[in-house]
Protein backbone atom coordinates (compact mmCIF):
# COMPACT_ATOMS: atom_id res chain seq x y z
CA UNK A 1 0.00 0.00 0.00
CA UNK A 2 2.80 2.07 0.87
CA UNK A 3 4.56 0.92 -2.25
CA UNK A 4 2.52 1.72 -4.70
CA UNK A 5 2.18 5.78 -3.77
CA UNK A 6 5.91 5.86 -3.75
CA UNK A 7 5.54 4.06 -7.37
CA UNK A 8 3.77 6.94 -7.95
CA UNK A 9 5.22 9.75 -7.21
CA UNK A 10 8.96 8.51 -8.40
CA UNK A 11 7.64 7.57 -11.79
CA UNK A 12 5.41 10.63 -12.16
CA UNK A 13 8.19 13.12 -11.74
CA UNK A 14 10.20 13.58 -14.03
CA UNK A 15 14.31 12.62 -13.06
CA UNK A 16 12.82 10.63 -10.20
CA UNK A 17 14.80 8.18 -9.17
CA UNK A 18 13.12 7.01 -5.98
CA UNK A 19 11.89 7.20 -2.72
CA UNK A 20 11.61 6.21 0.82
CA UNK A 21 9.06 6.05 3.77
CA UNK A 22 10.97 6.07 6.58
CA UNK A 23 10.91 6.99 10.25
CA UNK A 24 13.51 9.75 12.16
CA UNK A 25 14.86 6.43 13.57
CA UNK A 26 16.23 5.79 10.82
CA UNK A 27 14.25 2.22 10.03
CA UNK A 28 12.30 2.19 6.37
CA UNK A 29 9.06 1.44 6.15
CA UNK A 30 8.92 0.99 2.51
CA UNK A 31 11.03 2.01 -0.74
CA UNK A 32 10.62 2.30 -4.39
CA UNK A 33 13.60 2.55 -6.38
CA UNK A 34 13.74 2.41 -10.43
CA UNK A 35 15.37 -0.90 -11.72
CA UNK A 36 18.45 0.85 -12.92
CA UNK A 37 19.58 3.21 -10.00
CA UNK A 38 22.81 1.63 -8.78
CA UNK A 39 22.12 4.58 -5.57
CA UNK A 40 21.54 2.23 -1.75
CA UNK A 41 18.36 3.75 -0.99
CA UNK A 42 18.78 1.89 2.52
CA UNK A 43 21.36 4.03 3.30
CA UNK A 44 20.15 6.82 1.43
CA UNK A 45 17.27 6.53 4.21
CA UNK A 46 19.98 6.60 6.97
CA UNK A 47 22.19 9.10 6.49
CA UNK A 48 19.03 11.67 5.88
CA UNK A 49 17.50 10.44 8.78
CA UNK A 50 20.36 12.09 10.97
CA UNK A 51 20.34 15.01 8.71
CA UNK A 52 16.19 15.45 9.73
CA UNK A 53 16.47 14.80 13.19
CA UNK A 54 19.56 17.57 13.12
CA UNK A 55 17.58 19.66 11.75
CA UNK A 56 14.29 19.25 13.84
CA UNK A 57 16.84 19.57 16.79
CA UNK A 58 17.61 23.00 15.29
CA UNK A 59 14.14 23.93 14.49
CA UNK A 60 13.22 23.06 18.07
CA UNK A 61 15.75 25.04 19.68
CA UNK A 62 15.17 28.11 17.37
CA UNK A 63 11.44 27.87 18.13
CA UNK A 64 10.81 28.25 14.05
CA UNK A 65 7.89 25.73 14.49
CA UNK A 66 8.21 22.38 13.13
CA UNK A 67 9.78 21.16 10.04
CA UNK A 68 7.76 20.94 7.47
CA UNK A 69 10.40 20.32 4.41
CA UNK A 70 13.87 20.21 3.33
CA UNK A 71 14.86 20.34 0.20
CA UNK A 72 18.92 19.43 -0.79
CA UNK A 73 21.11 19.88 -3.59
CA UNK A 74 24.44 17.94 -4.31
CA UNK A 75 26.46 17.57 -7.84
CA UNK A 76 24.42 14.48 -8.68
CA UNK A 77 21.42 14.28 -7.03
CA UNK A 78 18.26 16.71 -5.80
CA UNK A 79 17.06 15.01 -2.50
CA UNK A 80 13.63 16.83 -0.80
CA UNK A 81 12.02 15.26 2.36
CA UNK A 82 8.63 15.95 3.25
CA UNK A 83 7.67 15.59 7.17
CA UNK A 84 4.71 13.85 6.98
CA UNK A 85 4.21 12.83 11.09
CA UNK A 86 6.63 13.45 14.49
CA UNK A 87 7.44 10.37 13.42
CA UNK A 88 7.88 9.96 9.97
CA UNK A 89 8.72 11.21 6.43
CA UNK A 90 8.87 10.42 3.28
CA UNK A 91 12.37 11.20 0.59
CA UNK A 92 12.30 11.30 -2.62
CA UNK A 93 16.17 11.47 -4.80
CA UNK A 94 16.04 13.01 -8.36
CA UNK A 95 18.51 13.32 -10.82
CA UNK A 96 19.90 16.74 -10.98
CA UNK A 97 18.33 17.44 -14.68
CA UNK A 98 14.67 16.25 -12.97
CA UNK A 99 11.78 18.29 -12.36
CA UNK A 100 12.60 19.28 -8.94
CA UNK A 101 9.30 21.43 -8.69
CA UNK A 102 7.21 18.54 -10.27
CA UNK A 103 8.89 16.63 -6.94
CA UNK A 104 7.92 19.21 -4.90
CA UNK A 105 4.52 19.03 -6.00
CA UNK A 106 3.63 15.18 -6.15
CA UNK A 107 5.21 14.29 -2.31
CA UNK A 108 3.33 17.32 -1.44
CA UNK A 109 -0.30 15.81 -3.16
CA UNK A 110 0.43 12.18 -2.17
CA UNK A 111 1.38 13.18 1.97
CA UNK A 112 -2.27 13.01 2.67
CA UNK A 113 -2.14 9.12 1.26
CA UNK A 114 0.58 8.20 2.74
CA UNK A 115 -0.23 9.75 6.27
CA UNK A 116 -3.79 7.55 5.75
CA UNK A 117 -2.12 4.82 5.32
CA UNK A 118 -0.06 4.96 8.32
CA UNK A 119 -2.72 5.32 10.84
CA UNK B 1 32.83 44.29 2.57
CA UNK B 2 30.61 40.70 3.60
CA UNK B 3 27.94 43.09 5.53
CA UNK B 4 27.04 45.38 2.32
CA UNK B 5 26.74 42.19 -0.09
CA UNK B 6 24.47 39.72 2.81
CA UNK B 7 22.72 43.79 3.65
CA UNK B 8 21.83 43.69 -0.16
CA UNK B 9 20.39 39.88 -0.35
CA UNK B 10 18.46 40.35 2.56
CA UNK B 11 17.01 43.63 1.72
CA UNK B 12 16.58 42.85 -2.00
CA UNK B 13 14.29 39.73 -1.04
CA UNK B 14 10.51 40.42 -0.19
CA UNK B 15 10.30 38.71 3.30
CA UNK B 16 14.13 38.71 4.09
CA UNK B 17 14.53 38.12 7.62
CA UNK B 18 18.94 38.37 7.64
CA UNK B 19 21.83 36.30 6.64
CA UNK B 20 24.85 35.16 7.96
CA UNK B 21 28.47 34.14 6.50
CA UNK B 22 29.79 31.58 8.07
CA UNK B 23 32.05 28.64 8.95
CA UNK B 24 30.90 24.75 8.92
CA UNK B 25 32.98 25.23 12.44
CA UNK B 26 30.01 27.29 13.58
CA UNK B 27 31.87 30.48 13.54
CA UNK B 28 29.85 33.57 11.86
CA UNK B 29 32.14 35.62 9.99
CA UNK B 30 29.85 38.21 9.51
CA UNK B 31 25.95 38.66 9.70
CA UNK B 32 23.25 41.24 8.44
CA UNK B 33 19.66 41.05 10.29
CA UNK B 34 16.79 43.52 9.86
CA UNK B 35 16.38 45.88 13.13
CA UNK B 36 12.89 44.62 14.02
CA UNK B 37 13.71 40.86 14.10
CA UNK B 38 13.82 39.20 17.24
CA UNK B 39 15.35 35.75 15.55
CA UNK B 40 19.20 34.99 17.30
CA UNK B 41 21.24 34.57 14.29
CA UNK B 42 24.03 33.64 15.98
CA UNK B 43 22.03 30.59 17.24
CA UNK B 44 20.96 30.11 14.15
CA UNK B 45 23.99 29.66 12.37
CA UNK B 46 25.74 27.14 15.16
CA UNK B 47 22.47 25.21 14.65
CA UNK B 48 22.72 25.29 11.21
CA UNK B 49 26.34 24.57 11.08
CA UNK B 50 25.55 21.37 12.79
CA UNK B 51 22.76 20.42 10.14
CA UNK B 52 25.07 21.36 7.38
CA UNK B 53 28.34 19.25 8.33
CA UNK B 54 25.67 16.56 8.32
CA UNK B 55 24.49 16.68 5.55
CA UNK B 56 28.23 17.04 3.83
CA UNK B 57 29.18 13.97 5.55
CA UNK B 58 25.79 12.33 4.07
CA UNK B 59 27.20 13.27 1.15
CA UNK B 60 29.99 12.07 1.00
CA UNK B 61 29.25 8.50 2.66
CA UNK B 62 26.22 8.41 -0.22
CA UNK B 63 29.13 9.72 -3.04
CA UNK B 64 26.52 11.62 -4.36
CA UNK B 65 28.83 14.80 -4.96
CA UNK B 66 29.44 17.77 -2.92
CA UNK B 67 26.58 19.88 -1.46
CA UNK B 68 25.59 22.88 -3.04
CA UNK B 69 22.53 24.10 -1.36
CA UNK B 70 19.95 23.31 1.38
CA UNK B 71 16.58 24.58 1.64
CA UNK B 72 14.72 24.57 5.01
CA UNK B 73 10.82 24.90 5.75
CA UNK B 74 9.82 25.27 9.03
CA UNK B 75 6.13 26.25 10.43
CA UNK B 76 7.19 29.84 10.63
CA UNK B 77 10.62 30.59 8.06
CA UNK B 78 12.56 29.38 5.32
CA UNK B 79 16.25 28.76 5.26
CA UNK B 80 18.30 29.30 3.10
CA UNK B 81 22.00 27.57 2.62
CA UNK B 82 24.27 28.06 -0.21
CA UNK B 83 27.68 26.54 0.35
CA UNK B 84 30.73 28.75 -1.11
CA UNK B 85 33.55 27.18 -0.43
CA UNK B 86 34.78 24.21 1.11
CA UNK B 87 34.81 25.60 4.37
CA UNK B 88 32.16 28.59 4.41
CA UNK B 89 28.49 29.01 3.72
CA UNK B 90 25.96 31.91 3.36
CA UNK B 91 21.84 31.38 5.33
CA UNK B 92 19.55 33.50 4.31
CA UNK B 93 16.67 33.67 6.68
CA UNK B 94 12.97 34.24 4.99
CA UNK B 95 9.66 34.47 6.92
CA UNK B 96 7.36 32.15 5.33
CA UNK B 97 5.43 34.72 3.25
CA UNK B 98 8.38 35.97 1.53
CA UNK B 99 9.67 35.18 -2.15
CA UNK B 100 11.57 31.76 -1.52
CA UNK B 101 12.49 31.68 -5.24
CA UNK B 102 13.95 35.28 -5.08
CA UNK B 103 16.21 34.38 -2.47
CA UNK B 104 17.27 31.38 -4.27
CA UNK B 105 18.51 33.72 -7.36
CA UNK B 106 20.05 36.25 -4.85
CA UNK B 107 21.94 34.15 -2.88
CA UNK B 108 23.39 32.69 -6.46
CA UNK B 109 23.83 36.11 -7.42
CA UNK B 110 25.54 37.41 -4.62
CA UNK B 111 27.84 33.89 -3.99
CA UNK B 112 30.25 34.94 -6.50
CA UNK B 113 30.96 38.07 -4.65
CA UNK B 114 31.08 36.77 -1.42
CA UNK B 115 33.73 33.78 -2.56
CA UNK B 116 35.88 36.96 -4.30
CA UNK B 117 35.68 38.69 -0.70
CA UNK B 118 36.55 35.57 1.28
CA UNK B 119 40.01 35.00 -0.66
Amino acid sequence: MFRSILETIVTATSGGVGAVLMGYDGIAIDQYVKEDVSLDLNLVAIEYSNVTKEICKAAEILDTGKLQEVSIKTECFYVIIHALTDEYFVSLTLSRDGNYGQGRYLLLREAGALRRALI
